[in-house]
């Protein structure tokens, strides 16, 4: 995100800087557009990360942006830049099946060299309705529902950045965090159920649920949060880049049913709620530190 | 651009990699999008660029890339990236400027540190008719015109880098260089007066030339080239970054005199004609050589 800086809404910019995507109107469309870029040394290190993988993830992390919006992805550009030496087309490759897998279509870009590898990215969406999860709509008494467990993404960092290499059967974790998953239907499936507020959990459970009560103007008690084996509490909270959605909703058992459907697994839960006061932000009554994965 | 690879056409999509812009269709919109980047010691370095320099320079690129489609911008996302102690801030802020200036909207994007400074920038702009310019559209018996002189920026950098420091009152090639002029009511004037295909100089004359003769099949005979004081002829034909255009039509010298006229300047002349012989590609009766700014 662009921070320290906001877009002056208009008649034609319902969505500025300061949400997963921007929402702005161009003829009769409604575009959801976003951009996010990975850089060497910061997101990635090419000892366990492949070019494809590099590629790929440049996709799913703005997808999930787009999912974060409860809207669809149609068209990408992308910039990539690295050393000579470096098969950039192969990050290009990543790209393509990434689009291919999501049913989008690389339309332009641009290469160049530079000494570390950066893998751009910028996804033109529309919305099937004029509506939008946002980051300000969470409400007093909604509950708050978690797509899937968090950390995995953090725990396979952790054992990537160990081997020093990339395994050629990636572990789920290692997996969650080489080619995360962009949840887009579910976010659809959110916002169909009538949904308003919603988010992505780019860098850590925690930071993002400050960020939708910063949004929001309210503050929340989480009762508990899911945490699979080999994942660490520290992880599953301040862990970055999972990529599943928090969601706010008055009634989280019907929708955490419906999203386990749509992904056809059991993960979702509901796992606190909004409160009014902006100041109360605790996880079991204790304070809940806005710390995550920030680059 | 994305060298090697294309993108598949389909209904939705007239123009794929390949063109200066991507044409594509969403909801009833013709939407023109184009990303570019700029690289800290490829395209520029910070003795002579300030960071509003470069911000500016990342949009005005992707604008000349829209002005040789005859299209029109209309937002804008961006991803920058450099080190903690750089001031990434007012590249945003030279960004801003330029948004402002060619009034359109900075709606999203992605800062990241990283060792090198990048600037990536994808525009999103749209067309009033169905048509657009395109680099494959130049017939045998075309009158080649170019909006105005080159090799400015060559110089500029030329001078820059002697002096390794950014003048307070550039000069002209220095302006040339470090603030190009996308030529945004040119192309849009072209395509109205019913001109097919254009490209913009960003990689040398010479070289962009060849690009449309390449894309369209044909050949080129140039019967003189524009050089001011203080270009040298090697720089006018293979200096980059001018981002003036190159116009095919039949009438050379009524597109000249509209083009003057919108752009307020006596500079666009006729440097030759586009030949059925696609092997003929000369500059008086030489053969041209295909080279010029290549990152």
């Amino acid at each position: 995100m662009l921070s320290g800086f906001s877009t002056k809404r208009t008649r034609d910019i319902e969505v500025g800087v300061g949400d997963d995507c921007a929402v702005a109107r161009l003829g009769d469309t409604d575009l959801v557009l976003c951009a996010d870029m990975l850089v060497e040394h910061i997101h990635f290190e090419t000892s366990y990360f492949d070019p494809r993988d590099i590629g790929y993830k440049a996709v799913a992390v703005n997808l999930s942006d787009i999912a974060a919006m409860g809207a669809n992805a149609v068209y990408l550009l992308c910039t990539l830049s690295g050393p000579k030496s470096y098969p950039l087309g192969e990050i290009l490759t990543g790209i393509q099946d990434a689009c291919d897998h999501y049913d989008i279509s690389l339309v332009g870009g641009d290469i160049s060299r530079s000494a570390e590898i950066t893998a751009s990215v910028s996804v033109i969406g529309t919305r099937e309705t004029h509506t939008s999860l946002l980051r300000s709509k969470a409400s007093p008494g909604d509950e708050i529902v978690l797509t899937g467990p968090t950390g995995l993404s953090a725990a396979g960092l952790r054992s990537l950045s160990q081997k020093r290499t990339r395994p050629m059967h990636p572990s789920l974790f290692e997996l969650a965090h080489l080619r995360p998953l962009p949840l887009l239907k579910a976010g659809r499936a959110a916002l169909s159920h009538g949904v308003k507020a919603g988010i992505d959990i780019s860098d850590s459970l925690a930071l993002d649920l400050h960020r939708v009560s910063d949004a929001s103007d309210v503050g929340f008690e989480l009762s508990h949060i899911p945490i699979v084996d080999g994942v660490s509490p520290e992880e599953a909270l301040f862990g970055g880049e999972d990529y599943e959605l928090l969601l706010f909703t008055k009634d989280g058992a019907s929708l955490a049913a419906l999203l386990d459907e749509i992904l056809e697994r059991a993960a979702a839960t509901v796992i606190g709620v909004v409160t009014e006061d902006k100041d109360l932000r605790t996880l079991r009554g204790k304070p809940l530190p806005k710390k995550g994965f920030l680059h």
